[in-house]
């Protein structure tokens, strides 16, 4: 019934794609698809990452040109400012904070115990009990996203998983003053996670301009459109609050780089050191000026730093073997620790499913803390510092070591998944000190005469626990090298953390990836699974009835199809001039809402638009299809559409993405799970496999220069890039090809 | 002629694939294509990384199946071990020779100009210029390789481009005994460029099973058949190689990452690191054994180890500016280095040319060095490490500093391109702490209150430069500290390299992608130009005419083919039932080659193998397919084929690439170039827009459960697998999907 006009329209259609510039995003086409079930009853999102790439987006792309790539790469270059400002000042504000009430409830403890023992120990675990009971009043109450260490979300979000409000202006505000609370509060855990979290937050913020909900947006900021750059600020966030966290800013650009992102530029890197490079002069000014006793009585601005530099200067051969013993019992204690913080995050999620108990995400009761806040363990820092500690031989007993071992293994096993912001390196940094000075004093006492200092064995002790339960490498050895300020010692941290990662690795994965696994975010791991390899892109897709849209679709049809499947992205065809379908692109479930609710689009006639007007309008401003962090986007339930409304017509052209990525029917499911990986995609089309090539793309069509077209404007007329063209065909075919295989192939 | 036979032929053929697992190695295909013309009348050949993934090579992997991928996995970590221990000593090899070799000649000189002033200069002049013309004599006569840093050749090979020979045995040699010549004649250039190439060179050669030419190899070693194997193990070779000349661990990986490789995989990272461990500890060990005086009366292991952890304690805010200075000056003296280095290279080239005397690779001639060898300077550490000194304010004068720094600048300029072995690390850190102790002189003048020390801000301009050159960030960064073993002024090393980074960038490239380019080695930049928005997949094949291959070939048509063009894939097509043409994928013209050289598939009957006995015969070794880096590989000269020969027939379908990577025609050139780029591809084919499509892969089908196929057999029977699928669609139907458009689209 359209045939007659399609033809003219499709031809039209095409003219205009070829002729316009495409998105600068073509990498990223985002991850992910629908909604998961999380195993608690909630969902993660996947995210939006599919980059506008349709009519509109180009045209406004086009109008915009080199001069806006300026402005936005300037505008990124400042946000990364902020990111490292803003996360330098989360940090200081937190460890002020932290110090202060330290401070107070030594000062009052002490006062009170010279009187009488007893008050004082009620008055100590009253104090931490407000603290910690705070914070889990701000997690419950305000942030439930903010709970637990965040890093598994964020690695999600960077992954391609979105998890709903772990990225709002609310939860930057719990995590800030639930970790005050709960490190304040003694319990067995750290202030790293919280950070990391921070910085991806306030980076989040940064990237939609602020945050809408509470007015705190600004028009001028909203510059990024695609949530490749978004995901880039996370990314800068991350390596800011792990700089933050340990002052560690080259070890905040490896963590970002090996642990949490999925995707990796170049270009980006140099991003990331930069806000890093921001994070460690603030804090350093930060401490500068509280070294003057401006933040509080009580407040140093306690930042990770334990120097071990006076520490042992030299190894022998002999020594090796009890490194990596304790690289060793680092991967087992490590695998183990991972494996019982997995079950008592099963336990308690089933416990509390049993009562029907049902308090958002993976927090337990409240009254679960009452016991763990009566054990104090304000002092982390300062045990830390002493295990650590050279000259201090025999300082520790064997026994009191293996008590608090033992005790505070189970203890930070057992904090793990409470309803507090918790990071677990200073845990683990705790549990795998205490065992490395133990394995030190056996050493010392066997090896008599060496020169060999507990300390050495207790920061050897920690990177291994760490590489056992995180499997991090370089970050985490080049953390550990700058939080102790030693830089000697770098070659034996690396054996360690090779043997503990390698143990580790025999029984599980590492922290992050079983949590993600657990609260039900399915990343994509780098390497695609193994029968992947006896699997084709068709078995994966295998049967799977695809849903089309032809290139004008009735209002009614749309909104029944979308009712009727979970589909995020539909093909969208229309057919040639001999009656043959054409697949034209891909359309977006979010874009059709989008074009549902505002009904600008609509039209009356079942005509393409360009038949009838010329050239196709632009109605749309691009932001509109952008969906901003903080909200779930559009849903069909929103829309109202009148009986009017739904008999009439969209011409899709405009608004589908022209080039979705392909692939034949019959590649490997590996090959095609690393350009899905790589490339970090979304929807993949699956076709069959072509009847001609049209040309073959190799490095030579690929080494353009960028002189040869300096001015971007004629490029797009094609008869000038015509000539250049013609010359290197004139070269190929005097190479003398010869169209030999002709009369055989017809 | 054929069709009748086609038909059938091809629906086995497709049967045979669906049923195989493929290769392991689908990401990277490999990079480049064809020849690329050098400026100086050489060719760099681009490197043959397409993965064998046909027939034969998948029929193989079924057989090996899953025990034979761990047993790789074993080898490429014995081999990492092997790398960084063959590097480790070839770096202390290279020490001790330059440190005896210095050792004997100041004593020589020493006692000589107590006799004699004239008599002891030249001596000195002498000694000098019998090593640096023993290097200049090994790299002209025995290994031209060999010449220059090696790093912008290095990553070219990483990038996909393969200079003739840089990774021979007899390159390695001549690198090593090159390097000790001119570093002990006292030039100005380090060794660091040349360690890099040492350690990718002992890593190319393990990867190949040791060097054939010098009948070295060890049949059980070759067990990389891809290339990209040999390129992560090459990747290990580089972050070796600066691990061990600056005792930089941690650097080495960041810089393999950072400069050198173009694809980075996480897998790969771990295994960079564990080299570099294994060379610090290789080094450290030497070194210790040093100590004891075993290495000659002189050798005592000189490393590049700057101490100034003595140094400057704490900065003001005041003495940012001058730090900012220190980064400007980087920047534009880095950029003006590359500049000049550039006009050098070119004018050597020019002058060269006009004389008619090609001698191979860019050096110069030999008398050149006569006046440089005059100038000494083999106490570049001690050099440095005066510079870099702590408490020795005033130690220079104002006038010195100055004349030593443009006289030096000078001579690293004019040293660079000659035929030795060069490093540009050193030579960039005398230069830039030469005007960074300026810039602290004149700050310790006007700031006279304040505790600065010179010795910091030495390695501020030390750092400076190096980014203003090199570009280099976080790799650089991580060097810098490690080399000073000072982490207290990483901050401010990042603040200094971040200015002269980006004032270098508005200059010119970083120093190794301006000798790349200069060197004719294509480097594909990790960004596509800007006007390849505008640019279609087929504008960059616009009209190239495509050659292709039937499935059943004359021997005669492929030779004529082969000769008529310079390709290096051909896409080869079929026929289905219905006489429609199908591209069933791409062969390669090495694979061609071989084939042709071998004979064995040949046959007198123009049908497809299979339709006559069948199933598909393997004649072939995997390992006739792989080219070995250190030859050219086949020619079609060296094939010899009778008449009768000729007139026989190739069933190609065993030997194609079944599924090579393909794009629409009107996608987004720049998308085009991430996929080319991002996946390392080699080969694209464009192909028309699809008529429809079979399935869309989203992450949801990318997330298969590994413990649902624990067994690798089982998954090649569709059967098995069918069932699952089943139950996954029929969940799909029962959300509802309704064909409710199929009406509109016939």
């Amino acid at each position: 019934m359209l045939s007659n006009h399609l033809q003219n329209g499709m031809e039209t259609a095409k003219l205009l794609w070829s002729r316009l510039p495409t998105s600068d995003a073509e990498g990223q086409d985002g991850v992910g698809i629908g909604h998961y079930k999380k195993t608690d009853g909630g969902t993660v999102e996947s995210l939006d990452y599919e980059v506008i790439e349709n009519y509109a987006y180009r045209e406004e792309q086009a109008l915009r040109g080199k001069l806006y790539m300026y402005y936005s790469v300037c505008v990124k270059w400042f946000f990364a400012l902020l990111i490292g400002i803003g996360t330098g000042f989360a940090a200081v504000f937190i460890n002020i904070s932290v110090e202060n009430f330290a401070g107070w409830k030594y000062s009052l403890t002490f006062n009170i115990i010279q009187k009488s023992y007893f008050a004082g120990c009620i008055i100590y675990i009253l104090f931490n009990l407000a603290l910690v009971l705070s914070s889990v009043y701000i997690i419950t109450h305000f942030a439930p996203a903010a709970a637990g260490s965040g890093i598994p979300e964020i690695k999600g979000y960077l992954n391609g998983i979105d998890t709903h409000g772990i990225l709002l202006f609310r939860t930057l505000v719990g995590k800030i003053f639930g970790s005050i609370g709960s490190v304040g509060g003694g319990l067995a855990l750290g202030k790293e996670g919280p950070l990391v979290h921070t910085g991806a937050c306030i980076a989040s913020l940064l990237g939609q301009g602020g945050s809408t909900k509470y007015h705190l947006s600004s028009r001028w900021l909203q510059v990024f459109n695609s949530e490749r750059d978004r995901r880039d600020l996370v990314t800068c966030g991350c390596a800011a609050g792990v700089a933050a966290a340990f002052r560690a800013p080259v070890g905040g650009v490896l963590f970002a780089l090996e642990e949490v992102t999925s995707w990796w530029r170049s270009q980006l890197m140099w991003r990331v050191f930069f806000t890093s490079a921001i994070v460690a002069v603030v804090v350093r000014t930060a401490m500068g000026w509280c070294k003057s006793g401006k933040c509080g009585h009580f407040g140093s601005g306690g930042f990770i730093i334990w120097d071990v530099s006076d520490g042992q200067e030299d190894y022998s051969f002999m020594e090796l073997l009890p490194m990596a013993v304790i690289g060793v019992i680092g991967g087992l204690l490590g695998a183990l620790f991972n494996q019982l913080t997995l079950y008592i995050t099963n336990w308690r999620r089933n416990y509390l499913h049993k009562k029907g108990n049902h308090i958002k995400f993976y927090c337990s009761s409240k009254m679960e803390y009452n016991d763990l806040a009566t054990i104090f363990f304000n002092t982390q820092d300062d045990a830390i510092r002493n295990l650590f500690s050279a000259k201090t031989i025999h300082e520790f007993s064997a026994q009191s070591l293996l008590t608090f071992l033992v005790m505070f293994y189970a203890l930070a096993v057992v904090t793990f998944g409470t309803a507090v912001p918790a990071g677990q390196f200073v845990p683990g940094i705790m549990i795998g000190s205490t065992y490395g000075r133990l394995v030190g004093m056996f050493v010392v006492s066997f090896y008599k005469r060496l020169n060999i200092e507990e300390g050495t064995y207790a920061l050897l002790g920690a990177a291994s626990f760490l590489g056992g339960s995180m499997r991090m490498t370089v970050s985490l050895c080049v953390i550990m090298v700058e939080i102790t300020n030693n830089l000697k010692l770098l070659p034996l941290i690396m054996l360690v953390l090779l043997i503990s990662k390698a143990v580790g690795d025999a029984f599980n994965e590492g922290f992050y990836e079983e949590q993600a696994r657990i609260r039900g975010i399915p990343l994509l791991e780098s390497r695609p699974k193994y029968q992947m390899r006896s699997m084709t892109a068709k078995d994966a897709c295998a049967n799977q009835k695809v849903v089309y849209f032809p290139r004008v679709v009735k209002v009614s049809d749309i909104v029944s199809i979308l009712r009727s499947n979970m589909h995020n992205g539909f093909p969208v065809i229309d057919h040639t001039r001999n009656g043959e379908t054409l697949v034209i692109g891909l359309m977006l479930r979010s874009h059709l809402l989008v074009l549902l609710q505002s009904k600008v689009d609509f039209q009356h006639s079942p005509l393409p638009c360009d038949l009838r007007g010329g050239s196709l309008p632009i109605r749309h401003n691009l932001s509109e299809f952008v969906k901003p962090v903080s909200s779930k986007g559009i849903s069909l339930e929103d829309i109202h559409l009148s009986r009017d409304d739904l008999e009439m017509y969209i011409d899709l052209a405009p608004f589908v993405n022209p080039s979705p990525y392909i692939v034949p029917e019959d590649m490997s499911l590996s090959k095609v799970y690393n350009l899905f990986r790589q490339l970090g995609l979304r929807h993949i089309f699956v076709v069959p496999r072509a009847s001609r090539v049209i040309g073959m793309i190799t490095r030579k069509d690929l080494l353009i220069e960028e002189h040869e077209h300096s001015g971007a404007v004629e490029l797009q007329s094609t008869s000038v890039r015509g000539q250049k063209h013609d010359k290197r065909i004139r070269k190929r075919n005097t190479d003398g090809e010869q169209p030999l295989l002709d009369g055989l192939l017809v």
